[in-house]
């Protein structure tokens, strides 16, 4: 099969790897129908951080091609949504809300697992991972949206979830990439009465507004906080998301929330270099957030998408070919993009 | 008045300060009775932190000597306890229940407001500030777990507290100083099903068994973290309480946490030099703490107090006169005592 390769910064694309077949009883195999490239891809892709050399992607959705004999609840044909992570489902994490801990677990795109950002994957774990979507013949916003629950829209509601984002909350929402920009949806979706994102771009903003944000700052770091602190009487948001994962970021996020307030965590941490824990006791803000349970999200989610209610398929903003997918990569390295969608296969 | 006055690292005397007086409508003038030595005064004694040169301590119980016009709900001859951060109670931070970051609030001991170990204290803010207690003739025992009210036991409430420890919660407590104690009561008050206390002083294990705890690991550091795992059907604890403030105790903290919990972090930070955020978002462990509400907490814990549920006193090993404050340090800097008492004053 066809798939994107990852031969070191700056150098992807598209090569040949061994079509996927069914290795334990519980994998499948799924043939790939949407990927996307991540904002967490970049920094390999920038040469930020290190990834092995081979497949890569981390976010699909497709159609089950093949199960193994311990798979239930899937049928060859399924269309079914990837989480990020692949979890057994039953060890504590797992049973805990916490499935991309989970002990058996692991990321699709790495150490020898195949990536989203191809023809098709084995799915270890299949059974637990996967998640079948109800229904066919859904048009392309919706195919957009549900690839989506893939990681972006999970991501962001597990900023806003871990923030605890709550009915009236005032909220902030630092970083206007598309996990952002879910995390708007998710504190609208969570019923925060105001929600205040920091964006300059003018094209990000309207996707902000679109998905409920109430303000839109353009001040950067202590700017942006004192313009939050003058908005919200010197107090700070009852919730802060950290979407990017920069040092300053952080630190932004940190002085806007008012004490006792959590800040939902899901950046990758890139050069963080100022002394968190000091804002966490002297100024009594919480961290929380990380790797997002996706598996665990995703049904709730689902109905949302397919109800209507939510449209996180918006932050795709350029889509492509796999043969592209080079393209897809650059066209978010320069910010052309807000997220890059790879068309890989029919449905 | 004579009060310990702070002359430089080491160098605690007792000396003369001006008697307090009603300055502003809304103080009172506390005859102090008890006052202690808290684990985050040793930082500027030995040099660790800065601090004023001048009047210290922010700990202490006593009878109101005086008040000024604004003060309700106190009279002359009151029993009250002061938590250590003065607060107006009616600021938004005090409303959400962070009176320790009251916009109008400040501590004891330091920036010219009278410290605790001393002779009396104008307290700011009385009304909204001190606790009074009820009744009269409290025996010593429940005296020294009122002063323990001011503060310790507050901020190891704080630390189980915030890790959001509940019925059933298995939790491990990082410093066997005072707080990490008064941590294993407020756990145990909670309803934690298992109190494990990494300590390795007998008088302290002892201390520790009294107050609810159900394990001692005496390993510390990456130990402590294999037998804590090992405890734990390799899952890690749902609570995780530091009380310590090091770099080595807040990691040994965070490596024993599960995935998804919090760690409750009250320590005073010096010295933290890991990269705190990769564990944050790595392994999903969440931190929140932070200079305690004392205000907020003390009528829930005075409660149990006065019913004897709880006795915090207990960790008052040393006790001495004022005119010895500086073998209450030592006692403390040297290990020789868990937290020193300080009588200043006759009920």
């Amino acid at each position: 099969m066809r798939a994107a390769i990852f031969n070191g910064p700056r150098a992807i694309e598209v090569g040949e790897r061994p079509d996927p077949v069914i290795s334990a009883p519980t994998d499948a195999v799924v043939r790939v129908v949407l990927g996307c490239v991540c904002g967490s891809d970049l920094w390999y892709y920038r040469g930020d951080s290190p990834h092995e050399l081979g497949p890569i992607g981390h976010e699909f959705i497709g159609v089950v091609e093949d199960l193994g004999s311990e798979v239930n609840g899937l049928a060859r044909g399924d269309l079914v949504i990837a989480p990020f992570t692949f979890c057994d489902g039953t060890c504590p994490h797992c049973r805990a809300g916490v499935s991309s801990q989970c002990v058996a677990g692991g990321s699709f795109g790495n150490h020898g697992i195949d990536g989203g950002q191809g023809e098709a994957v084995r799915v270890p774990l299949a059974g637990s991972t996967l998640v079948k979507v109800p229904g066919s013949g859904h048009p392309d916003e919706m195919m957009r949206s549900l690839l989506a629950l893939s990681d972006v829209m999970c991501t962001g509601h597990h900023a806003a979830a871990s923030a605890g984002v709550s009915p009236g909350s005032v909220v902030a929402v630092v970083g206007d990439g598309a996990v952002g920009l879910c995390g708007i949806i998710a504190a609208q979706r969570l019923g925060a009465n105001r929600i205040i994102a920091l964006s300059r771009n003018p094209r990000r903003q309207e996707v902000a507004r679109a998905f409920g944000a109430t303000d839109i700052l353009t001040e950067r770091g202590e700017a942006a906080v004192d313009a939050v602190k003058e908005m919200t009487n010197g107090i700070g948001v009852d919730a802060a998301l950290e979407c990017v994962g920069t040092g300053e970021s952080l630190r932004t996020a940190m002085d806007l929330a008012r004490p006792g307030s959590v800040v939902g965590v899901v950046g990758a941490p890139h050069g963080v270099d100022f002394p968190v824990v000091d804002k966490v006791v002297f100024r009594n803000i919480g961290l929380r957030g990380g790797v997002a349970p996706a598996r665990t999200y995703i049904p709730e989610l689902l109905a949302d998408v397919l109800d209507g209610r939510i449209n996180p398929g918006r932050v795709f903003d350029f889509e492509t070919s796999l043969d592209d997918i080079a393209g897809a990569y650059a066209a978010m390295d320069e910010r052309r993009a807000i997220k890059s969608l790879v068309r890989v296969g029919s449905i």
